[in-house]
């Protein structure tokens, strides 16, 4: 068998996975406990009190899905969407288009509402896509892009639509107030700004999205119906699935981390280690991809300085300096670099190591 | 946030999970490197490689899904079930169920082949169930009665049909040779005898497999399609998405452990484990539940001594010892206790320790 050869990490600033918090990574190397040991439901309860205060929501039914992002995604889809069901979504890059495969897979008629990559998702055209759509969904922080939307204003009009968020990389980097903002079902991932390694996807319903699910999804594995029975509640809890026992102790430990240190405090270091990394980025000749003004405060998508053999330099500063950044997918692969300071990796000195490495590569 | 009382583990002898090598949680706890950084991607085609050793099969397609063993099923019948095919599925406790419901959601003409808990499938049965089924589905352990079956000799009869097998608590407890035995599609589980955290599946699909699958699965997060082309194959490796990195890093350094020990001894010492402990319950007055000569070596299901109260007994052990047992599912709960000796835990010391509380607790 390989040897793992970067048994010591790396300095991950692409757009995922960020470097996880030391706390987080020992307790995921925990020896095990059972997944209906008495011990690690308390964790699993308290993993969800977590949960619910990244994602500023009272919804009971907040837990971690057994499986990554995308995961979260097709759960949230899969328990609403019914052969035929309206389904609006807004397209502004990867995870727009992703969530157009999953709904169209699951038979929904999908109204596609596209923008060029780089926009914010416009909230005039996301409202007025169709006049009585079952489910509105858009992604909050579009990871390809590097922008931010505004899915407050959408969904304080939805009307009788169930509100969908992808908050992938904008929990625990920025403020999320998914009750206040009137979403229905969000879900988000553990490896950007929550410090967490990869794996599981946070998950939120609430009581009126509740009443709608689907009785029996053509999804086992991530029907709510049944693993509601496991994540919620007081007393007995009905085995589903085992649980990734490990994992969920990971998020837990995370989750604690960020809390400890207060989350005003944790979003104003994800805002100053981006902006300097920005900064930086910028005054290497880097020009800004996303539009100015809706850009994810923690993640730079920036045009390469030209001259700059995007796959060599990246392949420099990993080889070299241990450091990882992320290139362009689809339209702008090749063209655009992502990088990032999210979760251990937003601290000041690994931004000012990361900019001096890649000072020394585009130079 | 709650603190973590059991920080340093109990002493799994459930049905799962086990207690995982330190070897493996080692690694699961290690600073991250990205999904697509070689050294990653060398240490995935690693795991493959170790995969196709301890389940017998030189399969391409295997690797770790990104789920739990129930996603592993999940994956093995939305990848190949079009609506009005016919699944033939063998019954004999909780995980053949499992298999019709994820098989019916999915639009299949379930074939149920029933058979008394506690009993193997009958190879007569599940053969001459239909006469030209899509898939014959059979669990190689069923975890939930300690039953080991002959799945060989359906495989040598499969026909037409595709075999899929279910080998999540057989993998590295017992030889498992999916070539020989002509299985087509299998999954397995990492937190039984492979000493791994649970939360990934273990995966493998045949080329005759591979040729039959749905061009498009109703799932896009288990879509073989797409997953392949990060899984599979050298160079470029199109992003699908983000692994659970150092979940796989912990089955890397399990499965090498597992290696350097040598297949036959890890076999020998879940046999002698398993053998002793079965032993030791018999003569504290437990009857066993599953049929003889088709008994799991590495799990005893056993009807508990008269006189003795399940939950409590059960919650002794767990509280007071540190040991944690199985109680029985569905018909025969609190009837039956599910003990076990897999992965770290089936060492002579563990099995003795457990059975010294277990006498305590039950006398």
């Amino acid at each position: 068998m390989v040897i793992d050869t970067q048994a010591a990490g790396r300095l991950l600033m692409g757009p995922g996975p960020s470097n996880a918090y030391p706390e987080s990574l020992a307790a995921a190397g925990r020896p095990l406990i059972g997944h209906l040991d008495p011990v690690f439901l308390a964790i699993l309860d308290d993993t969800s009190a977590g949960l619910r205060a990244v994602m500023g929501t009272d919804n009971e039914l907040t837990f971690p899905i057994s499986g990554t992002g995308s995961a979260g995604m097709e759960a949230a889809f899969v328990n609403w969407v019914a052969p035929g069901d309206v389904v609006v979504i807004g397209v502004n890059g990867v995870f727009g288009q992703r969530m157009c495969d999953v709904a169209d897979r699951l038979g929904a008629e999908v109204v596609k509402v596209e923008h060029e990559w780089g926009e914010a998702l416009s909230v005039e055209r996301m409202l007025s896509a169709h006049p009585a759509p079952a489910i509105i969904a858009a992604v909050h922080a579009e990871t390809s892009t590097g922008v931010l939307s505004d899915v407050a204003s959408i969904g304080a009009n939805k009307g009788d639509a169930l509100f969908l968020v992808d908050c992938v990389t904008s929990v625990g980097g920025v403020p999320v107030e998914l009750d206040a903002w009137g979403v229905d079902i969000a879900y988000s991932g553990t490896q950007k700004c929550l410090g967490v390694a990869p794996g599981l996807a946070p998950f939120t319903a609430n009581e009126r999205a509740r009443e709608r699910m689907l009785d029996r999804p053509v999804s086992w594995y991530l029907d709510l119906n049944m693993i509601e029975k496991y994540v919620t509640g007081e007393g007995a809890r009905a085995y589903h699935h085992t649980a990734p026992i490990n994992a969920i102790r990971g998020l837990h430990a995370g989750l604690a981390t960020i809390l400890a240190e207060g989350l005003d405090a944790v979003f104003e270091r994800h805002r100053s280690c981006g902006g300097a990394l920005f900064d930086g980025l910028m005054s290497l000749g880097f020009e800004p991809f996303a539009q100015e003004g809706n850009r994810i405060p923690h993640l730079t998508t920036a045009y390469l300085p030209e001259g700059v053999d995007d796959a060599k330099a990246r392949r420099t500063l990993l080889e070299d300096f241990g450091i990882e950044v992320g290139g362009g997918l689809g339209p702008v692969a090749g063209k655009i670099w992502r990088v990032s300071a999210m979760g251990e990796t937003a601290r000041a000195a690994h931004v000012n190591t990361g900019l001096a490495a890649i000072t020394a590569v585009v130079s």
